[in-house]
């Protein structure tokens, strides 16, 4: 069944359980941490749809599964998640040579690396889209079915894997997403080191221009907090309305009063979107 | 108006506002910080009860706001929770010479300390039971309506608290509580450097013990893990059934299959907790 996976942790939680596995990933050539939800309904003869959460720079696994409080609606629908690390980690593994941390570990921004150093490496979009699911599906009493969320940094990530993949997602959200990241610092950084100079190749990383050409309809929702200290300069959601605008694509923007970039803002409105994925997921 | 507050940082968070902030505590004589949650229906002519949260060793004023998901039912019900530290802190005070994380800095059992060094600030009984309410109760939003819970430490910390103060308190629950201090490593470790070697001194911080002579009935809401990896050795939950049996004391000790001693088996269970002591708070 490939690779083996050793458990670092496990908590019952909310009936089900809170687990946390190492693996080796052949993507990104190194050791890696997951966490994975898997609600009380999960079982042999009942697998559950999944979805995947993608965590913001700086975090790893456990942030979204302490932090968001989502395991309590997740258990009562009967949803897995499961939450990536956000970069390659480990003793092979470089990270920014300036130690600053919008770059390198904890900041693998979800693509797939074309520049030395870092191509060897930093293949998060393959290890998120293709080698994760592949091995959770094969080891977990879950389906097919899958969705994909997350913040910031993930949420450019999840907006970018779900318009790039038609068919493989059933639903995508994303809180206070980078939604423009050819167009603010933490792109313009990250996508000049990862993935080099020629900014042609950066357009399939970024989610408001990849609407212009998406083939499939999937509807967006994204919250975003409008007391948020990064909304202006790095995240600029209104490239993302304006790319729906103009390719008549459904995007349901939520502008939240008061709200700012914390976990805070995202537990105040995890249950929305948990409800958005599930009338997808549980679908027929 | 008494001591100033000074703003530590603030997060709108389910329509309300967590906030954390730092004053001097005259009874610890050292600056303290602590968080609290205001519900959205807190307001000057809209007074919200208060539950006080006590949390475990090592912890701080951070843990159970980030971890326990309790603001979104606290937010729904209309409860404001404060959330202190778990010990005097800063430069003046000593911490365990050993430098251990079960006694000293991080620990303080809710006790106020006879023996030196550490009666100078290890005062943390008067602090959450008197001070700490009368500043929260001049400084936000809130009514003289009070509850008690916590975790551990702070779930002895929460029984002490209530039935030692009859009418203090409209309801008290706890988790995983150290049930019987005066019989446990951890607690012995702690009684005997704060109070002393006279165990006689111990009896009145020890809530098995104190139950026998409760003037008061106020039922008792203890949720345990039976996977918890301290539950024979430091927690001894018989300890407080047998001594509410023999009191003809209202206790409702819910054995959790499966759970262990974190914030995940906290979560699980918070939302009921916070429904106990709605009853209590928001009746008549």
């Amino acid at each position: 069944m490939g690779e083996p996976l050793t458990i670092v942790s496990a908590n019952k939680s909310f009936g089900g359980w809170h687990k946390r596995y190492r693996h080796h990933s052949t993507t990104l050539g190194c050791e890696m941490v997951f966490a994975v939800f898997l609600p009380p309904q999960a079982g042999p003869d009942s697998p559950v749809p999944v979805l995947y959460w993608l965590s913001g720079l700086t975090c790893t696994d456990e942030n979204f599964m302490q932090k968001a409080g989502a395991m309590r609606l997740a258990a009562e629908l009967g949803i897995a998640i499961v939450a990536p690390d956000t970069s390659p980690r480990g003793p092979d593994v470089p990270g920014d040579p300036d130690g600053s941390w919008d770059f390198g570990l904890g900041a693998g921004f979800y693509v797939n690396a074309t520049q030395d150093p870092w191509a060897r490496h930093y293949r998060m979009y393959d290890y998120v889209v293709t080698e994760l699911p592949a091995l959770i599906e094969r080891s977990f009493p879950v389906s097919d079915r899958r969705s994909v969320s997350g913040h910031s940094m993930g949420g450019h990530g999840a907006l970018v894997c779900a318009l790039r993949n038609p068919g493989r997602y059933r639903s995508v959200s994303a809180f206070a997403p980078i939604a423009n990241p050819t167009d603010c610092p933490w792109g313009e950084k990250a996508f000049s080191r990862y993935l080099g100079p020629d900014r042609r190749g950066w357009a399939e990383w970024d989610a408001s221009l990849l609407l212009a050409e998406a083939a499939e309809r999937l509807p967006l929702l994204v919250d975003q907090g409008d007391k948020d200290g990064f909304l202006d300069s790095q995240l600029k959601p209104e490239a993302l309305r304006q790319a729906a605008a103009a390719a008549g694509h459904p995007l349901t923007l939520r502008m939240q009063p008061g709200y700012d970039h914390s976990y805070f803002f995202i537990a105040s409105f995890i249950d929305d979107h948990l409800r958005h994925h599930a009338a997808a997921l549980l679908a027929g």
